[in-house]
């Protein structure tokens, strides 16, 4: 299935009353802001679906099947392209290995082509066995005990990174389940070493132009002790490698009431965020749709980003990506509410008012500073990305359009309601 | 210090032009709804002030002093007047047992009346031994194992609400501290027991016109066990001491994570919801300002209320207090924060589209049932407040009013520097 | 497999020197304590195994396979068969429909008798949708919106307790998923009202002599809401359905940092703990091994679980239940392992001096309160369990009798490496 | 008031029964240990006591007086005296700057030598303004914006230095209070650029033989963010500084479920452990009695302790120390039941048998690791502890031979009951 420029005009012309930007321009003037700007940067911000992400995510206590999933790569990128037609914010994918090895390299890089998507960091797995694997990764990979798991999981890192090269991909996500899920169970020392042994082996197998980017988890699947459990370990470990090694923050990866937006702002002052993985949560890594549940603190995060970006020069501009799970919802609908959530926290860090908000930490005005926040959080910035979405060929309301389209139902027709996505 | 209604007026009249209100109009008009009703619900809301936190608050750190501070309950009842007359929200005081006993009955009302100020939920305090007390609450009040300190306790609550009712209050408000700090230190069965039968006393010994509102916390000041730790204890209380015992519910106390807004439709459904103390928190019992931290979990919490209040008519009208601690800001200025959170969210739940979500419920359609929620809660209500405020004769920008009248400079110069409130 | 009494004896007579008690006998007799009553008590202690358990579990990450596994009812009840022998503590089964449906009841009986063991309490499940199904509980069973996936899941409930009947089972466990991962998703208080309809149902379409246990548990596999939230909801639940209804506590079912102890004490006193599931966790519901994270915390429990079936006679004798995963270990040796654990904590509460706690109590004496704790706690009481398996005729050391049997490699030997078992 | 070596002497003679280790010893040697050794270990090991810890602690809710606290330096070096006396465990004290500025330098020295307690590490205060001072802390200090604090407290911390050096102490522990209640209240790259900048000042004024241990905390008292939030942070901090600088971790500064024993593993391996505060807690930092809520995760951390003071002997030993509270239980008892738990969690930790546990860590033996770990943990080794008393003329039971000295009724009547210690 295909969505043409056409059907999207169409729609936004019937749908073009439901905003209107005055009231809200005049007071980013009187800001010094310039409106246009700030939507073109809203038109700008590109984020990365991953593979994994197209089909119904499952819990440990089973799995909800979901029709029209897509059954390879290429119906995949085909899903992607539907999102990206419609919002034109997700001209991007994460590859995951082995659920994505492609086939026919060009055929894919032609498709993604045809739908202006780009090929984003690379994922590996060691946290499954896949059939005839010749070494289990039960006991860890990179950190294991056992040298030739450990050789293993860095040959299929390798693997990973040559198959993104040829697609064009430039950089590689490293998420590890490894850990013990009982005291006693690893030696914290060893394991560590043996992490930061694989990946420096790992990174100086990247060809030069490639980043490596680190993630950290504090539990789950192991739940006793993950290896890399937090910022300062996956921080430590990237120095370690070197220049263009990163750390990745993934929302749901912390620990009850961390600080998120605090490691954001120290991470890209030192120059070593790489990556950012956007979801949402109540509990631990639900991977429910972003801003879902604390939309507040996504906010603050994404404050602390903007600031990130325009003062932090010698950090990368970070590679976004949503990595959620769908047990309840169509996949497809989940994206796009979350695609939405991440334009909104991102265009109310737009319109914070910084000169002001310096001002008033220099004086230690912090009623003021909770104000200069609040007061752009409190804005009703849906306008700015009607507009945005006006302008990029977007659909004025992806949502709607998806519906009104009928998109599930022409993939179930295509495809048949019990297919199976690659994925968790 | 007063402020008067011709002071209220020019400042509106000079900051008219910040709002406007006829997109959201329209758009509550498509779904049935009348503005006007809604900005009428929002002038009726009237939060109470306690009146300990007018003054600085402190942590177990330490305390950094505030000028100005009022240091008799004449004072306080003027500090809340002015919060009044700048927000028309503010038209109730809930008085402190030992901190607030009044001298002169009838010149604490004639001044609350001045203010139009209501009385509303006494509190009693059996958690601080006073000078000269006859016994000691170290190790519990009305959960003690000591019969005196228990009907030492008892005794206290009883004489609180006799001073209530001579100011015309209606109900009592019992936090408890009691519990343990380690293993062993308690029975907790008898601490049970021993509760529920002083509270049963105390109800016994109220007015017939009286309420009683039992709070619940899971710790602090003790650190391994509170007698009432939860919702689900304070709920048997409750209906163990008659049908004019409710719970009442303090956002900040509950363990991480809880999903407190499922407490209150589960309580105001079975009609036990007394009351209703806002905060803030990111940790624990933090008491910071409402809103600051997790304003959508304050929206949610507000959906709930809002639909209890239409649909449980055998629940009463809620008790509310704004129920927080002041170490860094301004207690007025934080106060005015708080009232403008708390409208806030309770304005985003008036105008939420209660059919539509009724009919997504029905049908299952997660999707929608969100969009319905995040879409009330993404609109910028403060136009809503704005013109509420208008009409009602409160500031139209509250907290800008209250720094262009010089207020803490006024309450320094009549009051000086070094006044420390009654209070925590 | 089937291990003999002879092989039991052998290896205990080879094991005899592994232990001592004369030194612990001299000091419970000065607490005027009966060692032997003891033993006894711990010989008594008998703990159900569910079915699901004894096969590999598996993270929604994946599953790492393990060889052996039961593939029928009728294996299953042998491997609980062989932990029985070896422990002579798990004299009893839980089964879970539909993974368990019987085709031969009298067969199974028969093995159940010839093993030696019980059939506790029956699982109904309602969170899986299974191949055919009428009705789905993707949004819900008992709680649901759909009157028809509530009939179907009532139904189904009633079809586990006629098994359960045919069996000599005595009571149903109701652990539900029902709940929502976003908000707005359902309404609360229909989804509560529908609950309470849902298990007055089943509980009115019980046997006379049947009792109904209600489980309760914060979140996952939804990740917003969970209907039955928390053990006040339970007990409202179970007070509202009757007197044969119970609240069941699991372990690894609550909010961070949640007392529970103080539950079980409360819900003792008021008569109404049904049942307990043991397992152990750091972070979520992690299903470890008993004991294998927070000892100390168990031995708090079985101290008001000791005190309650002493000073509660009101409060039925609670089924227990082992509720652990099994991702990592051989699924028998974590039995055997959790089996351990409990009984170590129980032995410790049994020698809790109890005349001298309540002393201590009287007197506010915390420190010496929580030295009689610490000093049942501290001490070493595996000789204890080792004297009341040289009593009871079970292995002396069940581990090691475990792998001296070369039990695992027995059972691959019988059944293959690539069997699943049916369950999580 | 002090403790004679014959009032010891007589105490043991009475208590010498209390205790055997002929099972234990025979044990020990099947695992080729030397009991003698690990006793002496047990004798070696030494905790500083925190001046502030010898008087009753508060909450923010209040605070219950004790009889009999030390109004003086020179009294509190006597009740460590006294705990030394009775323990042999307690041989250096922490001093806090202000509360413990030395008038008589040389006389404070003999009271100390004359009790055998050295000075360890000195702390130094930036979270509380004293009287008179001439910039406030009310907004932070090491990280603060304005210079003049920063300054202010730059001064303060080499003014401890310098009152440190005369008192033969080595290192200087710095915990910082600064961060913020409220998001956009501070600057977060600002203020942590600050705090290495203040912190690298300090280093650079400490003699060359001192060491820095920079503590670290997620909140309180600031309940929003912490600028040294985490061990990474601090760790970073320390790199920034030199290779005198460490981080320190206090058991009670962590967030919910944090792995701790890994930290410490970590910064063993990175020879930056520079020290370790003890206590416990349940919800947050409690600062309860060591070893009254976690006792297993006690033994965890020292397992990895003891695992690092043996290999990795780049990581210099570490500054032991009690940080606790004490608001309900006398401060003595409280402090000597602290000291009991970390020696007993000490020996379990020195007992584990660690040939065994590397081969089945090796051997991916989970169950076995466990089972290594559970052996030396259920292991009771008070009987160690009581021999290495007899051995250093410390009493066999210090709590029974506290109380039956009758030490606080002694401390009362030279002291009177309304002193009020300096601290918290």
């Amino acid at each position: 299935m295909k969505i043409t420029k056409d059907q999207i005009f169409d729609f936004n012309d019937k749908n073009k009353s439901s905003y209107e930007n005055d009231f809200l321009n005049k007071k980013l003037q009187s800001q010094g802001k310039n409106m246009d700007e700030i939507i073109q940067k809203i038109i700008d911000f590109q984020v990365a679906i991953p593979s994994w992400a197209l089909g119904a995510g499952g819990t440990r206590f089973g799995r909800f099947s979901f029709g029209g999933e897509p059954s390879s790569l290429e119906q995949k990128l085909e899903d992607i392209g539907l999102i990206h037609a419609l919002t034109k914010t997700a001209g991007a994918v994460s590859l995951h290995i082995p659920w994505d090895i492609p086939e026919d390299i060009q055929a894919i890089k032609d498709i993604a082509l045809d739908n202006g998507i780009l090929f984003d960091a690379m994922n590996s797995n060691t946290f499954q066995d896949q059939p005839n694997a010749k070494e289990s990764y039960k006991y860890g990979s990179l950190n294991s005990i056992n040298q030739a798991s450990r050789e293993y999981a860095v040959e299929h890192n390798i693997e990973v990174v040559k198959i993104g090269e040829k697609l064009g991909s430039k950089s590689l996500t490293v998420w590890l389940a490894d850990g013990a899920s009982f005291p006693g169970q690893i030696n914290f020392q060893k394991a560590l070493y043996n992490t930061e042994d694989s990946l420096k082996t790992i990174y100086g197998n990247m060809p030069e132009d490639w980043k490596l980017f680190i993630e950290y988890k504090p539990y789950e699947p192991n739940f006793y002790s993950t290896t890399i459990q937090d910022w300062g370990t996956s921080f430590m470990l990237a120095n370690a490698c070197g220049d263009r090694a990163y750390t990745l923050v993934d929302l749901g990866h912390h620990l009850p009431n961390t600080n998120i937006e605090q490691i954001v702002a120290t991470l890209m002052m030192k120059g070593k965020l790489g990556g950012f993985h956007f979801n949402d949560s109540k509990y631990g890594d639900d991977d429910l749709t972003v801003g879902a549940i604390k939309p507040y603190n996504l906010f603050l995060i994404f404050n602390e980003l903007v600031y990130g970006m325009e003062q932090n020069k010698h950090n990368p501009y970070p590679a976004w990506m949503i990595d959620a799970s769908h047990n309840i919802k169509d996949p497809l609908e989940d994206l796009i509410q979350s695609l939405e959530a991440i334009l909104i926290a991102y265009a109310q860090a737009l319109i914070v008012d910084r000169k002001a908000l310096e001002i008033a930490q220099l004086e230690n005005d912090t009623v003021t500073c909770q104000e200069i926040l609040q007061d752009a959080y409190r804005t009703d910035v849906r306008g700015l990305l009607k507009a945005a979405r006006v302008q990029s060929g977007a659909a004025i309301d992806p949502l709607k359009a998806y519906r009104s389209f009928n998109v599930r139902k022409e993939l179930i027709n295509e495809r048949g309601t019990k297919v199976v996505a690659t994925g968790l």
